[in-house]
């Protein structure tokens, strides 16, 4: 379980890709496990089998959850499965009274990626690319769970999370994942329970987690070109794999399991606030500015577009509708500037 | 001006970038030439000033001729000078009675872009990059106009434009540039009078560029995860250097003249056409394709987001307003159906 590189496998012993635009084959239930010994690179099967099976039932908590704090809208599921093993289930509500578009989409990815593609799924990425054959393809195994959902109420934050299980051939393997909050307006309360919720699920694990994971989300979620944060951040970690994956399996599932409590609150406080077509507005520019991060710089989604990934599922993460002004720059001393000065400026919220 | 390697120089012997957020300092007027000699790499300066002067008066005839399509609305210019040399000038339309937003921006920039950004720059990058050493940086000169016209009207296309004039150290050069059109509804008649006035604009200087460079639009904009085009082409072209500068600015100049006897027609035709809500969230959905393929694609928006140009010129490209509905497909026999056939599967229109 050592973080062993891979070996030199050439492109042509990867097992086949077969991923492309047609290459996810709607079915009308999924399989009740899409892992299956056998498929794929060599490794951990009992743990892949476990971890899609905690998402899967997270999957269906969390969907519960948020058709109840809706009160209108149903999700909508689409199962599929793909050529050489893997498939998955993607859960989109729309048109809800609360929530304009939200979806939780569960994955099992087998296949091989091309080097640029593993630069993306992992920060380290760039140094196990380095003993690689140019054109060399990296066979791997990856299990998620990600989400995002856009309320309609501009007091209402977007959030979104993603928890993952990666395995590439020789061995390698690690978790990642993170759950995180976008604001347009900013409701210091609101990120204290966020926040706090996550640094209490962090705390039961390691003491060294929340303070580490905050400050990566920071990092992460930042716009470069804008010098500007995404949201107002939460937790995200990468390439963990430091001790035993017993120990990250259950930091992963305490970590799913915490999406309800941390966000569902803050939407049942605001989804009945009052609001002016001016602040609908700011709330459709910051989702331009969700959009610009997604297709720039999120590492799922360009992972996905580079592998070949299920499209709509990909980019179910882009909000309903997003707006762009030419050189906008909101009043000095308003709420906008005020959220401004936090997506410049990483706060500490506990 | 042979199409000659450009010589390892190191990162350190580069002129400084001072390329940031905060180096377009803004100027009331941008002075007479925005082109130094002296300044950048060696090479053709009064190209790079010819160049320069060509398309200032290109971005007042459009930017002229577009206020009077629009009948209401009128043109914001913002000058901005760069630290080390060069600048440019934005002008942007918004809130107009045929045009949502409409920008037409003209920039001069001198500096040293990274590799990846010389990739993102030019298709024979990858190539050039090979002689050089890691981490090497490739000083460079850009002049070019670039221009996005979203109309209101869900029957009056989209319409982009570049051209540009690049030279990097080692005495290379090339012109690169192109017209495209992006309808969210197909009138072939509309097709045919667009390809039409680009067709003749290049038979005029070489009876090979137009099959040649609109078979290359129909290639360049492709939304590669989407397995489709943006629009329905026009003409593209890139490191073109296979003649004298001369012709080629020439051809260069005839094309950017060429844009509003191309398009103006079109809108007014259309400005006033009856649209139903369901056409407008249609073309409102194309929107969103259009940024999917700006930020993830866009040779352009790449190498500006990658070298820190003014990001707020940059993505004026992106529509005011985009939309997007999870796994969205038209009716069967529908015109949205009939416009995705085409998206599909490139057309002749001439």
């Amino acid at each position: 379980l050592a973080n062993k590189k891979t070996n030199g496998k050439k492109a042509e012993d990867a097992p086949p890709v077969n991923i492309g635009w047609d290459s996810h084959k709607p079915v009308d239930k999924a399989p009740d496990s899409l892992v299956r010994p056998g498929d794929g690179p060599d490794g951990n099967y009992p743990m892949r089998a476990r971890f899609e099976q905690m998402i899967r039932e997270a999957q269906i908590s969390i969907t519960d959850a948020i058709e109840k704090i809706d009160g209108k809208a149903k999700f909508q599921e689409d199962s599929w499965i793909r050529a050489n093993g893997g498939g998955g289930m993607s859960r989109v509500l729309k048109d809800g009274a609360v929530f304009e578009k939200a979806g939780v989409n569960l994955s099992v990815v087998y296949g091989s990626m091309p080097q640029e593609a593993l630069q993306a799924a992992t920060e380290r990425g760039v140094d196990r690319a380095k003993g690689m054959a140019p054109g060399e393809r990296v066979p791997f195994f990856a299990c998620g769970l990600s989400c995002v959902m856009h309320p309609r109420n501009p007091h209402c934050p977007t959030m979104h999370f993603n928890y993952r299980y990666f395995e590439t051939d020789g061995g390698v393997w690690w978790f990642g994942g993170g759950t995180d909050i976008t604001p347009a307006y900013l409701n210091e309360d609101d990120m204290r329970h966020f926040h706090g919720t996550y640094k209490e699920v962090c705390d039961r694990h390691d003491p060294e987690f929340y303070p580490k994971f905050k400050a990566w989300a920071d990092k992460y979620f930042v716009i470069s070109h804008r010098n500007e944060t995404r949201g107002l951040g939460g937790i995200f970690f990468d390439d963990l794999n430091d001790r035993e994956p017993e120990k990250l399996f259950e930091f992963a599932k305490d970590a799913v399991n915490s999406v309800v409590p941390a966000y569902g609150p803050i939407i049942e406080a605001h989804k009945d606030d009052p609001f002016t077509e001016q602040q609908k507005q700011w709330q459709l520019m910051r989702r331009g500015r969700y959009v610009e991060f997604n297709l720039v710089y999120d590492r799922g989604t360009v992972f996905g577009l580079k592998t070949g990934g299920r499209i709509e599922s990909i980019l179910m993460s882009l909000p309903e509708t997003a707006r762009w002004e030419y050189d906008h720059h909101p009043e000095p001393g308003s709420p906008e500037a005020d959220i401004m000065d936090a997506f410049k400026h990483a706060r500490e919220w506990v």
